[in-house]
C-alpha cells in the first residue's frame, strides 16, 4: 500500500486524484499540491471517501519541493503540473530519493521545443540512486507508446511504420475555446511539423499536410493534420525498425480559422507589448477573454478516438494493425467532473503509477513507456476506464 | 487671412494640416495640437514652406483647451481628434468665442450610439454667442451630405431615396488591419444596422444585408453591406422628402472573417475585463497589437469610390443621379504621406474650414453640411484634390 504526492490541480490533476482514490488496493494515501491550494481543496472535497491531504507548493522552486517531499514521504511523485516544471520536480526527487512520473516532456518557456533531451540527461543520476523516472505516462504520449509496443511485440514480427491519430470528435458548442491551457495548446499547434522518415526528421510548415480519415465506431470521416508530437522521438529511438512515424490530429475548420485570425492580428504573440504603461503578453490577455477550459466540462458532448495504426511484416507478409481507445466526454464528466481530454491523460498517469508501485514495471534510470511490457499496463487501463480495441489485420489508406 | 487651431495629429490631422498649408489664400497661420506633441512636430516637419506652430493638449480637458485657444487666438478650431472629445472641444470654443468644425459626431465611450443629439443640443448656445459650429465635414459624413443636397437642389425636383455607397477597392496587403482607428472602425461595423424607411428607423442585425454593386471606372463588382452611418440622421431631418436612406460599405471576405473571429473570442468587447489587477477594454488592447493605420500608407494601392445614388422625381418622371468621387491611395500618399481613407476625410475638413472662413457658408448655431449651398463647396473641393463625377439620369439597381 503506497503513498503518493500529486503535483498539479488542473483538469488532469483532478482526474489522477479521482482515479488513484478509486484504486484502494494500491494507494493508501494521497497528498495533492499546487500553487493554489484552494484548487486542491476543491478536488479533495469531491472525494469524501478517501483521505486526501492538500498543500501549497511552487513547483518552480526546488527547495520548496524538497521540503514538501521530506514532510510527506511519498513513494512516488506524480507530476501533472506545467511542462516547464519537469526538471525542478525531477531535481527534488533526486535530492529526496523518490521515484518520479510525468505526462509531458520538459518544455523551456522561451521556445517551443518538445524534446526529451533535457530529461534523458537525468538517466545516470536516477540510475546511480536506484530511482525510477517514468516519462510521458498520459495518453499521447503514453498509451500511444504502449499501443506501439504492443503492435511491435504481439501483432507484428517487424514494425516499419506508425501513424498516431488523435481525434476529438466532441464539441463544446462554443464559437472558440481550447480544451486545455490555451497557451500550451497554441504553442504546440503553431510549431513546425516534423515526422520521421528513413532515419531522419523531415520538417514541414505547421498544419500544411491534411488528410481525411474515416474513424471507427460511427465517428466517420474527419480532417486530420500532421504535426510534431513528442512520443515519436522516444519511439524511433527505442524501436529502431520504425522507418516512418507520423502524428495526426483532428482540427475543425472553425478552430483553424480562429487560430489563423488570432495569429494574423498578433493575439498569439508571447512577447510583451506596451499597453497603458504596462507590459502585457497578448496570448495571456487572450486567455483572460477566452472561456476557461475548466468551464467546458459540463458542455462537452461526443467522443475522442486516439490510437495507432502500425504497419509491418508478420509471417513474411505485410500487415496492418489498428489499436485505439474511444472515450465519451459526458461519461467522463459524470464520473470525475472532467471531460475526456483530461480523462485520457489522467487515467494513464494513475495506471503508470500503479505499474511502478506494484513492481510490474521497474527499472533504475529514466524510461519511456514503450520500454516496458505493454500487456499488464493495458490489462489495468481497461478496468480503470480506457478499454483497448485491436483491429488485427485490416486495411487503412497510407497517410 | 485666417489663423486656425487644428486638434488631432493622426492620419486625418496630417492631411488637414497639409491641405490648409496649401491654401495660402485663406490660411495665414496654423497651430497643430495633440496629446503627443512629437506627432505634431513630425507633421510640421513635412511642410517646411508654411509656419506651423505645435502644442501639447489633452482634448478631454476643457480648461487646458481654453488656455490653448486663448493663447493662440484662432478664428476657427478644426477638431480631428477622437469623437469622444467633440463636446469638450465645443465647450472650450463656447467659452473662448471661437467657431468650431469637426468630421465625426460625438460618441460616448461606453456605448456605440452614433447620434447627433448631444451636439445638436449645443445649437442655442452657439447661436446666442453668434458662433458657428459645422458638424461632420469629412467625406462620409460630409461630402456625402453635400452630394445629397446637390441632387436635391439641382438634379431632382423631389428627392425620395438615397443610397450612400462607400467602397475601398484598395488593398494594404496585410492579413488584417483597419484603415483608420480600429476602435472606432470596429465599434461602427459591429453596431446594429439601421436604415430609414417611411418616417422611421428600421433595425437589422449587423452586416446581415449584402448586395453586389458594380462600381464605375473599372473598379467593377464588389460586395457591399448595409450599416448605420451618422449622416443619415441629419439628412432625413433636413431633407424631409427622403423616404428611404441606406448606407452601404464594402468589406472583403477576409476582413469579415477576422472581424467574426475577434467578436467570437471577445476581443471586440468595449466593456472592461479584469486582467492582472487592472481593468482593460479588450477592443483597446486589440488596437495596441493591430498595425497602426498610419503604417499602411506606403503599402496601400488601389482606389476608393464614395458617393450617393439619389432617386426621385424630375419633371414628373422618376429619375436617378449618381454623384461620386474616386480617389487613388498611392497618389494621396505621394502628395501628403497619407492614404485615401485619411485624405478623403481631411480634404473636406480643410474645405469646410475655407467655406466658413471666407463667409461662403455662414450661420449662427450648430449646422450639418446639407444645410448650406453645395456648389461653392464642390467648386473648391475639386481643385483641393477631390473632383466630383455626376452621372445624371442613369439606371442603377434598387439596393
Amino acid at each position: 500500500m503506497s503513498k503518493v504526492l500529486i503535483i498539479g490541480a488542473g483538469g488532469v490533476g483532478r482526474v489522477v486524484t479521482h482515479k488513484c482514490a478509486q484504486a484502494k488496493n494500491v494507494f493508501s494515501a494521497i497528498t495533492l499540491a499546487s500553487r493554489t491550494r484552494s484548487k486542491c481543496d476543491a478536488i479533495a472535497a469531491e472525494i469524501p471517501d478517501f483521505p486526501i491531504k492538500t498543500a501549497q507548493v511552487d513547483a518552480d522552486n526546488v527547495p520548496e519541493l524538497v521540503t514538501l517531499i521530506k514532510q510527506e514521504q511519498p513513494q512516488l511523485v506524480l507530476n501533472v503540473a506545467l511542462p516547464y516544471q519537469d526538471l525542478t520536480i525531477m531535481d527534488a526527487c533526486l535530492e529526496t530519493g523518490v521515484d518520479y512520473l510525468d505526462t509531458a516532456n520538459y518544455e523551456p518557456l522561451e521556445t517551443a521545443k518538445f524534446e526529451y533531451s533535457w530529461q534523458w540527461a537525468y538517466h545516470d543520476r536516477f540510475r546511480e540512486k536506484g530511482l525510477m523516472a517514468l516519462l510521458g505516462s498520459g495518453f499521447d504520449p503514453g498509451v500511444t507508446n504502449v499501443y506501439t509496443a504492443l503492435a511491435a511485440r504481439k501483432y507484428l514480427d517487424e514494425i516499419h511504420e506508425i501513424d498516431i491519430i488523435d481525434a476529438n470528435a466532441g464539441s463544446h458548442g462554443q464559437p472558440f475555446a481550447t480544451n486545455f491551457n490555451p497557451e500550451i495548446n497554441i504553442r504546440e499547434v503553431t510549431a513546425p511539423c516534423r515526422h520521421w522518415e528513413n532515419g531522419d526528421w523531415v520538417e514541414t510548415a505547421p498544419l500544411s499536410t491534411r488528410r481525411s480519415f474515416d474513424f471507427p465506431e460511427g465517428i466517420g470521416p474527419m480532417n486530420i493534420y500532421r504535426m510534431y508530437h513528442e512520443e515519436m522521438e522516444s519511439l524511433v529511438k527505442h524501436i529502431p525498425t520504425i522507418k516512418k512515424a507520423q502524428f495526426w490530429m483532428t482540427f475543425s475548420d472553425n478552430y483553424l480559422k480562429h487560430l489563423e485570425v488570432l495569429q494574423n492580428v498578433g493575439m498569439t504573440r508571447i512577447d510583451e507589448v506596451e499597453f497603458q504603461g504596462q507590459k502585457i503578453v497578448p496570448l495571456q490577455f487572450l486567455k483572460a477573454v477566452l472561456p476557461d477550459p475548466g468551464s467546458l466540462g459540463p458542455l462537452t458532448k461526443g467522443r475522442t478516438c486516439i490510437g495507432v495504426i502500425a504497419r509491418g511484416i508478420k509471417d513474411g507478409k505485410r500487415k496492418q494493425v489498428y489499436i485505439y481507445n474511444i472515450c465519451d466526454h459526458e461519461a467522463c464528466f459524470k464520473e470525475v467532473n472532467s471531460q475526456a481530454i483530461s480523462y485520457t491523460t489522467g487515467v494513464p498517469a494513475a495506471v503508470g503509477a500503479m505499474m511502478m508501485l506494484t513492481g510490474k514495471w521497474r527499472g533504475e534510470g529514466v524510461f519511456n513507456m514503450e520500454q516496458f511490457d505493454p500487456e499488464p499496463f493495458l490489462e489495468t487501463l481497461a478496468p480503470m476506464g480506457l478499454p483497448t480495441v485491436v483491429i488485427d489485420g485490416g486495411e487503412w489508406p497510407e497517410l
